[in-house]
């Protein structure tokens, strides 16, 4: 009943891209970037190109938008707790929309998937990593990125950028800066980790600049994809 | 950060009751009457009885309060998401209610605790036992209750009375016969493998015969209660 080994082997036949980063280094700007260039050479249309499903964590499915209704705006959250709701919102994730899109042969797009648990809430909190990996091995059956695009970017530069923005701030965004600046540093322990998914980009330089490096790591991917859908 | 031993030891001081059963067996009826006996016993008065705190899972939180909605409302919950969920609104349980009512020295008396979802999720979804447990050691630490009372009623029993009423089922009632006898039969599991926490009420008996039995468990552990909170 929970997503097993045998359904992730299935899912071989998508890619799965992660945008991961602390708020602020523009994820969202280069996952909107990405997917246009990628609607241009084909992908996620009426071509022979494999179909193309843009993500998100929290908040990918119906039960994960209540769910991140939750964790974004909710007062006093246990920390124990807020790891398991980011948990059960990747587990309904996976099971409803990327194993069922990596089956199809399509190209996934999340912004975050569970390296954002272990950044956020071992780096950030305190949790244990084994503690954050065991609630969500239940749910995501041990599915990894075929690429993990971590948007770098040196702290005061997000605190600078987000000083300009003048909307409310949400739970998050209030952790402040000590918090934050232990996010980004545990996210460049996992790309050393892991070097063989993980491509490092400065988020800081032009906008041009980043995507051009997304790209080039997008299609290092791409070019290992499994044949389109309607090859023979 | 998470709930640790040392907490759940500083909790001891208090004792934990906790009423088990399938949907229909009438827990929240003895709930009331139980309270209302120990209330009049002293217990959560202005005496030098210990304080009293009634709960239950889900929903014993304001965070628990949204989950338990999410829960019982929402649409095709994945199994996985189902079970992190259940274990999130009892984290945030144990650390915001449980705990700190037992390091005060208080009764708490709680509607649902671990136990339900070993009977829900294990005996009726199908989970892996280790994997429930798993999920729910990080905001549990562990902590047991004194007693668990098990309001135990034949399976056809539950359906005649549940055809009964006639509001709108939740998604739990909606789960079909089949599922309610896998969750009583769990239930029976349990009970006959931690006899030493376990009290089993035949809740198809009368009322009172039912309330007799529940006092007669309830005062045999708060006999061994510690001291009230204002002796010497």
């Amino acid at each position: 009943m929970t997503v097993d080994s045998g359904a992730v082997q299935a899912g071989r036949r998508g890619r799965f891209i992660v945008f991961e980063g602390g708020d602020g280094a523009g994820k969202s700007t280069h996952v909107k970037m990405l997917v246009a260039a990628l609607r241009k050479a084909g992908y996620g249309g009426a071509s022979e190109r494999p179909g193309l499903v843009v993500t998100r964590e929290p908040g990918g499915t119906e039960l994960g938008v209540r769910i991140r209704e939750l964790l974004l705006h909710g007062d006093e959250i246990e920390p124990a707790a807020e790891a398991l709701l980011y948990a059960a919102d990747r587990a309904q994730h996976v099971a409803e929309v990327i194993l069922p899109a990596l089956g199809r042969g399509d190209v996934v797009i999340s912004d975050r998937y569970l390296d954002s648990s272990i950044a956020y809430q071992v780096g950030g909190r305190g949790l244990a990593e084994a503690v954050i990996r065991q609630v969500n091995a239940v749910g995501t059956g041990g599915l990894e990125p075929d690429l993990t695009i971590l948007m770098d970017i040196a702290p005061g530069i997000i605190e600078s950028r987000r000083g300009g923005s003048d909307g409310a701030l949400d739970r998050l965004e209030r952790a402040g800066a000590a918090f934050h600046r232990k996010v980004i540093q545990r996210y460049r322990e996992l790309a050393a980790a892991h070097p063989e998914r993980y491509a490092v980009v400065n988020s800081s330089a032009t906008k041009g600049k980043v995507h051009g490096q997304v790209l080039a790591a997008v299609s290092r991917v791409l070019e290992t994809a499994s044949p389109p859908r309607d090859a023979p």
